[in-house]
């Protein structure tokens, strides 16, 4: 991927759809990746990797089985690997994840909310 | 690292001094590391990762030999690996580094703007 300036707003403006993922950088085996969402996800883990959520856009909540966090506009929080989670938009939001290259956003649970698309933006 | 909601500006507020790394986050072999800056910083480079700065307060210049690229304020890049680099803070910024552990901010240059305190906040 070339250099670039990546301004995460203006790219966010750039997503028409909900709930495909858009990659917009990589570091390394890294993959940063853009998703406008509104919906309750599903209940999955990721065994093999931590897993980061910064909000660009919005509000979401991230349940665990033992707590929920509220995350705004500017905070980051890494998922720890194995950790199950399940994120939530009520209204909707925009979030930038980090995770490595080959990553499924359902993670061990599949299902219908599984995305592979990736288009690069 | 306990897994906990990282506000980036909230965390910048917490920082009393000039370029002295602070780490946030982890992520696997990460680490994500708030500066708050106000300098000409060193030209280097990193032999085995690439290295992500993220504006998380005021604005930058990163020069490359053969261009520079002006950031501000919710925007993002990727040094890839190897390639020389000088960040440039005219006037005070914060920035979110992400690059695996170990990695020296002053990279194959050393010299006495290296930084290996890592204070976690």
């Amino acid at each position: 991927m070339e250099t670039r300036v990546i301004n995460l707003v203006k790219k966010a403006s750039q997503i028409g759809e909900l709930h495909k993922y858009k990659l917009v950088a990589e570091l390394n085996d890294l993959q940063f990746k853009l998703v406008k969402a509104k919906r309750e996800f599903v209940w999955h883990s990721h065994a093999e990797t931590d897993e980061a959520f910064f909000v660009v856009e919005g509000r979401m909540q991230l349940e665990f089985r033992d707590r929920v966090f509220e995350l705004e506009k500017g905070e980051l929080i890494v998922v720890p690997k194995g950790v199950e989670h399940r994120p939530i938009c009520e209204t909707e939001c925009t979030v930038l994840l980090i995770e490595p290259k080959g990553t499924a956003n359902t993670g061990m649970a599949g299902g219908p909310m599984t995305d592979s698309s990736l288009e690069r933006i």
